[in-house]
């Protein structure tokens, strides 16, 4: 079992490797984690979006950086993406 | 009955073992507690989802640790999952 | 009539004896107070939640202990159920 | 004309006396207030809960002393209840 | 046109005249403004409140002063009722 | 391309003018903003309201000054109207 | 891989250069990135607004500045708009 983790520390060593963030609405994203802060506002880059539809499930690449809002993430999870859960 | 114990305390104590957390949007969680800070925000490894949809209760398991937003967490039972309830 | 009573000095008073809390999504419990700090939050054990489905009013018996999250709690009445209403 | 009055010191003089309490959840009580603090978390006694179901308008007693949660609170009505709107 | 004038300027200027209330759950108020505070929770007297129910716009007196939780106000028309609309 | 602007400077620069606020309940008012706080509370004079009903778009003015809530506000278009749009 | 990118940090690096800006009430909007604050309130210029409804995603210029509320933000994406994704 690892050791203890904070919250920020997670995601501190998630800097520069692949994260995806589960937002309340909702949308999923992955991406490569470039930085965030206090609030876990999130910068992430090579963005791909994901959006359930009741037509099903769609994806869109996002091109440049994004930020996303960390008043509005629901959870995330490092180093992973939808496609391994 | 046991004496006394603040929300933290009860957390804090559950670190290393299993804790099942219901979010307010109804989606749950099992894993092993990590780690968590004053908001509540937890990590989590080893961690299944479970979501009631319309057809039935679906679970999935996650790969690596997850981090799940304090905010959103509607209550917790350390120690236990849905399937003791 | 009882004399002046803060809210915080109600929920003291309540510790060790059995609680009954509504959540703002109208789920219930019930349990003995073990804890709480200055947002509500509240630790139970010997736990009930109440539901009230489509097809009826359901209930569960929790395992361990609980932390209700004091920012989904609509209101509380110490030493009291819903039995009692 | 009534004088001045700020927020607090009308619920302060209310202390002792009947309040009507509606909620932003639509759900309304009355009862005796105790106490309240800063937030407007209010202790009632002497309890009746209104509810407004699609069959109709429900009431029910509650035993003891009810908290209820500032942040959830829409309007009250001092020395009143619903039977004098 | 008028010259500047600060939000809590407006409302304090209101004190003692008619004061009309719109809340975000789109019940209106009007009612003689006997005080506030910094949150913008206001104490009414002579108060009316109106609904817009599916069956049509009904209002109704309420007996005594009224408190009005400032977090739920969406605007307010000082010296106006839904009428002068 | 304007300078850089900061949001209270854009909007400090609309006091004595006409401005288009869009509620985040998709209410609209255009009118001569009087005057505002940190919060983006903003009191308006001169005021039309529109709001989009089923049956289609209907406006209304507003007789003297009117307060709107700034945490209501989705956003604000200085000098404008919805028919410039 | 960039380098690591504080939030604020990415937003100041888009000042002058066009930015999509999603909001949490899936409106969109481009346009010139002018200024913003800590609380990532945003002041763009040259601003098209588009917005999903049942017959179709439409969208519409805004003349003159426009102050989007940071509260209502869901995510942002400098340097792109929807036609990118």
């Amino acid at each position: 079992m690892a050791s203890t983790i904070l919250p920020l520390e997670l995601i501190d060593k998630a800097i520069g490797s692949k994260i995806w963030v589960i937002m309340k609405t909702e949308r999923e994203f992955t991406g490569t984690l470039l930085g965030f802060d206090d609030y876990v506002n999130m910068v992430l880059e090579d963005v791909t979006e994901y959006e359930n539809l009741p037509t099903g499930r769609v994806s869109k690449k996002l091109s440049g950086s994004t930020l996303l809002n960390g008043n509005n993430v629901a959870m995330l999870v490092p180093g992973s993406g939808p496609e391994d859960a």
